[in-house]
């Protein structure tokens, strides 16, 4: 029922070797804990669909590729008393107020695929992929966790469950995705042809986990069908990524870790006979930007300072010392130093102890963010773009999904000071190549019943 | 865990003995088949979000209350070659483009108690109160037929399981609106609290037919939570609708009919122990509004001339006479006339032949639309104000919602020919009482936890 084009169009991001960028749009605030608070902040941020859309306005000016909204329905929240929640209020009428709102960007979010019914996920994102006029992508998940399916009256079915029933859920959406075939659309009003109707076709899909007989009554958008994203690391994500997906959303700490993960999503890709560069492994980048490495530091000390008593204590165990959290203007001292083992259960405690040997105190040690969720750029733009720039070249990554610290200025400062360093490098592109998302991630167009028949 | 706020506004639409408007806004083009042909109609309507904010302005323009839309996930289409599909490509997409036109208009969708995961759909429809700053309702169906259930795998429930999930799913529901507390969400800058932990809590809801722990992360919107309708006529209706909905989306053929339904909600509103002033009866009505009758007549033949055919079959079922369809400028014969019999298995069939009786031809009598969805108002504006005048004034309706034949033109003659009328003649407000949709329906502010606790 699916066929891909085969149409191959040469794949500009990898021809001309440029990279990515997402930017991850989350709770309206930024990634860093006290975002929320921070001065110019809207402090309803978190309920402003106005701040989504012009901080994706941001984006879009700064050729970002796409936006990300990652979800995680529902898991509790142990500190709602000081913090915000992660996520939007939801994802798709984010989107759906973003894509009114911006012309090029690619608008990506999380779907489960264990706790949405597929038809319903099927039509949500083809809508929003005519709405945006081809920029939609799904990054399709099993999602995990107790905590999320007890919002949904039950246990978290096992890892079998959730991949068996997230390839049958692709599938099925995918197909009704392609129920509409390419030209099916006529509205003519002079004939009064409004659709050929052989070309509009029930799907008939039952697997052992969902089934649909469709078909969607969604004509193709102006790249088709939406692309698929898929997030993890599991040999279970490779294989779901391997056969589906254009671009994964990955998190590494370091260049070692984040090749041998793109190397296996892209044999995965092999295995299912699809060329390698159909898959774009994108890990993340957290981003404090400022004119210097102080400012930028200050910047961050300002925003996290009220997790620095936490923070100190995992820092011990990540360096196996032990450390005061009264002397945080102070470095580590040469015994200290001596005797720190970075843990070999946190890949981060290499790159802290890094940290820590050039001397910085201790609450700057914690303010270059080597306690965080990605690698971290804490200093001016020249910095984020050496890293970049590093780990695209080593193979390590085809772009990047960048979390700012605080989304009101810091979409803004990556924009100003990193991109045009990047473009000035060759790295990235200059202008958007299309208006579709497959065209900016090189992936060809997608459609379903074939329009020959 | 829900409590209504006891503050019980008194109710100005009932008080000041004024009428509520809703708009049908379904597939972009309006409610008549030939539609999307009519000249001036931009053809792929169906697909644009700019043709269903301009239509949904039209009706903010006119003061209506609110905009409704349908939705039948995926009932197989056998005129798609013809004509379009009936609903919205995704109502909540639809509904968070228009929110972001808009400022005033309510903003209502179907959603299936059936066919959605509940947590998911309390996330969209709360969403919408935030972004639409209080105007969503939630119209609660059940959904029936195998053909949807066919597009979620499965067979459709008995009427007694899927009304007994609906109870579930709407209290489930509402308690995750009001997990979040009145005055919760603090976002004070300077002392840096973010919410109130102890009013923001898990609801434990577990049923027979679903569950869910809770609580979900949105604050209240300007009208607490979403307004919950409900649409449809059976006993199991009328429970539902008694015990949740503020207002039923109706369908009737004649004042007596409208009037037993209205007072069978009422009642049920009572014996859950509510004010029967609290639900709204409101069936639809399908205008062709021209400066006068034979315009408006002729309007109607150059949209639906090309069902006539078939339409006379019907009529002939309906009127127990032989008609031929070769004949569609000649009026009945006295004959004809004389032999006619109502149908007792259509309830249009009494009009049909009134119609007839008034001695118009037969391609008129079908253009006055005696088959269709609910009555027809073909003709000047009085003609529609005093229909609704009657029926409102006769206690079978507490307000109407309007399908325009053609929305393109069809909203706007509407706001300037019915509305003026209905203004004059003190039933229809003047202007917004208020911005959210409880102000516009005289419903009271909804919340959950207490918040003096």
């Amino acid at each position: 029922m699916i066929n891909s084009s085969k149409d191959q169009n040469s794949n500009p991001s990898t021809s001309s070797k440029q990279m990515l960028i997402g930017l991850h749009l989350g709770n309206g605030y930024g990634s860093q804990p006290g975002a929320w608070r921070m001065p110019g902040v809207d402090p309803e941020s978190y309920t402003s669909f106005d701040a989504r859309a012009r901080q994706a306005q941001a984006a879009e000016r700064g050729k970002f590729q796409f936006i990300f909204l990652p979800d995680g329905p529902g898991a509790v929240m142990s500190d709602i008393a000081t913090e915000s929640p992660n996520f939007n209020l939801d994802v798709m009428m984010t989107l759906a107020a973003v894509a009114r709102a911006t012309e090029y960007i690619g608008l990506v979010a999380t779907g489960s695929t264990t706790f949405n019914e597929p038809f319903n996920l099927a039509k949500q994102f083809k809508a929003l992929d005519i709405m945006s006029h081809g920029r939609a992508g799904w990054n399709a998940v099993t999602s995990s966790g107790n905590d999320v399916a007890a919002n949904y009256g039950r246990k978290i079915p096992s890892s079998e469950d959730r991949y068996g029933r997230a390839h049958e859920v692709i599938q099925l959406i995918q197909a009704l995705w392609g129920s509409w075939g390419k030209d099916a659309w006529v509205h003519n009003q002079h004939t009064g042809q409004f659709a050929k109707e052989s070309q509009i076709l029930p799907i008939y899909f039952q697997g052992k986990y969902v089934g649909s007989r469709g078909p969607l009554y969604i004509p193709p958008s102006e790249q088709g069908q939406p692309i698929i994203f898929h997030a993890g690391g599991s040999p279970n994500a490779h294989e779901l990524a391997g056969r589906f997906a254009n671009a994964v959303i990955g998190s590494a700490f370091t260049i070692e870790d984040a090749r041998a993960q793109r190397h296996a999503f892209r044999e995965a890709a092999k295995r299912y006979g699809r060329d390698p560069d159909e898959i774009k492994y994108i890990p993340g980048l957290m981003t404090t930007i400022a004119k210097d490495r102080r400012t930028a530091l200050d910047r961050r000390i300002l925003l996290t300072q009220h997790t620095f008593g936490q923070r100190v204590s995992y820092l011990q165990q990540m360096l196996s010392i032990p450390l005061d959290a009264a002397l945080l203007d102070q470095p580590l001292s040469k015994q200290q130093l001596a005797d720190a083992r970075p843990s070999r259960y946190d890949p981060r405690s290499s790159h802290a102890l890094k940290i820590a040997k050039e001397g910085w105190s201790l609450k700057d040690i914690l303010a270059h963010g080597v306690i965080d969720y990605h690698p971290v750029i804490v200093g001016p733009g020249i910095e984020a773009a050496d890293h970049m720039q590093e780990w695209f070249e080593a193979g390590a990554a085809d772009g990047f999904w960048i979390s700012p610290d605080v989304n009101a200025d810091g979409i803004d400062a990556f924009a100003d000071e990193v991109v045009p360093i990047l473009q000035q490098r060759g790295l990235f592109h200059k202008d958007y190549e299309g208006k579709t998302l497959r065209e900016h991630l090189g992936a060809p167009d997608q459609y379903g019943i074939d329009p020959r028949v």
